[in-house]
């Protein structure tokens, strides 16, 4: 069986653009439950401006109020060296770190120019030197850009292998608006792991055009073996009013899993947590597993067909 | 270019579980418009008891009052001879006759035993001697059923071999609930084009767990080349409330063109119908290019982020 890593962003990426603020206490309720399922990886939240993200504004307090599973990875975005010592010192394993493989969109996510970010990317190695805190990498708009369109491939390795030479241990390759298909991720995720066979490389799908799942099986097939995923779908895109956002993490795992592959993760008990996921966030979410059931199961023949 | 035949379904498959009825003028309309589009074959309405299927009561207009596009195959779903008389007599190109893998999925949709169901297609087939009809056959819950789990491959290959001993031109495999997985998908394609190689084989998805568009990329990997689909992706399962039902015809599209596939779809074309769907229905569709936008839409750097 293919051993397949699931990692959970819907704390941070899904919960950022909640139009209502989720408690603090709700989101560690949240991420306890979420540490016990057999998730490889959560990202429990960002240490941004508050101005910039007010539903992440109890970084502090979130990193240090969960209760943490031995072998789960807790790792948070910062933006600079100011919010990489914020999350060290609540005890982050790992820092995420975003750039675009865009200027235009770097430009409007962060407000600099690539290079820009990547100086400030030797600000955080330095703030982290001498921690066990590892680096995450992220490749934002790298299958395609709202703004300019086609990214090219060979940009985004670049910035790839910039990451690993400021001492990145992985990267992530991001559909941030959902534009990838799956030959093109089949292409992009086999030249990654031909080129950087030492870095942990995860693919960050968006289901936004319903090609999310069908890109993850093209991002397996050419080696990828770790996954973003949301529970419940949560997560978005400013610009497609309506349309879904992260792949959902269930949904995901229930695929995986039919399929044989050994995610490591409790389908059912994540499915528990899924379906408690509408009341947080106070409306339904995308995901379809947590509403239509498993395929494995069945109704009794009383069922009103 | 590999060519792959769309076949639309939502006239037949989406609005006989509409919860309000589709004005006869409605529904003509929104045909005749899809005729337009280069899609193969349109499954125009059902020719079923007006009690059972209040929805498409209006078969006979419907069927007489569209206007036919030529290369356009115009195929209606009968029960039985005398469904078939009916759709004949107004000129239905090709009848799809509809039976269960499953015994207990069979009782249940069509109130009678799989040996049943087979006695009367060969009434059917008497009343379509001398014609210039075409014969669809579809073998409902091929991938699984909600009542009985799963369906042995051998038990659909063998209803399919009957319906092409029966003097069927097409069959269709039907994931009925949306059950199907990639994998299952591969094989049992892969199983029907080996075994029938002069069958015109189509694939029918629903996209109730996520899996829809992934399904088709594994069809198409066995050699699947035509498929359902429902535009805005409605339709549904009675099981799952809340859960998406037949894969999209418009995301779809977009995704094999984005993959070079030649559908022969106006994409363009059909969005512009799709987004007229919700008002047509009167509630919102699963849809998601409709909403998303195309992935080559590309944003003015004025819009906000």
């Amino acid at each position: 069986m293919t051993r397949i890593f699931i990692q959970e962003v819907a704390v941070r990426d899904g919960f950022q653009i909640e139009p209502r603020f989720i408690p603090s206490e709700e989101k560690i309720a949240l991420i306890d439950a979420l540490s016990t399922t057999g998730l490889a990886k959560i990202e429990a939240t960002a240490f941004v401006s508050p101005k910039a993200v007010p539903n992440l504004r109890d970084a502090e307090q979130v990193m240090r109020g969960i209760r943490r599973v031995p072998g789960v990875i807790y790792s948070a975005l910062v933006p600079n060296a100011r919010g990489a010592e914020r999350a060290i010192a609540c005890g982050a394993d790992e820092l995420n770190l975003v750039m675009s493989a865009s200027e235009t969109h770097n430009r409007k996510n962060v407000n600099r120019s690539t290079a820009k970010s990547l100086e400030g990317f030797q600000d955080v190695m330095r703030v982290v030197a001498g921690t066990r805190v590892t680096i995450n990498g992220t490749v934002s708009t790298a299958f395609g850009c709202p703004f300019e369109g086609a990214v090219a491939p060979e940009r985004v390795l670049k910035f790839a292998e910039r990451y690993l030479e400021l001492g990145f241990h992985g990267i992530t390759l991001a559909d941030t608006t959902g534009m990838a298909h799956p030959l093109q991720v089949e292409a992009l995720t086999a030249a990654a792991v031909a080129r950087f066979p030492g870095a942990e490389l995860t693919l960050h799908f968006h289901n936004t055009r319903g090609m999310g799942l069908a890109n993850v099986l093209a991002a397996i097939k050419s080696g990828a073996r770790r996954f973003d995923a949301s529970l419940g779908g949560l997560g978005g895109c400013p610009f497609a009013p309506g349309a879904t956002g992260n792949i959902c993490t269930e949904d995901l795992v229930h695929m995986l899993q039919a399929m044989d592959y050994d995610t490591g993760v409790d389908l059912d008990g994540l499915l528990r947590i899924a379906r408690k996921l509408p009341s947080i966030v106070g409306h339904e979410v995308p995901g379809q597993v947590a509403k239509a059931g498993k395929i494995t199961d069945l109704h009794s023949e009383e069922t009103p067909s």
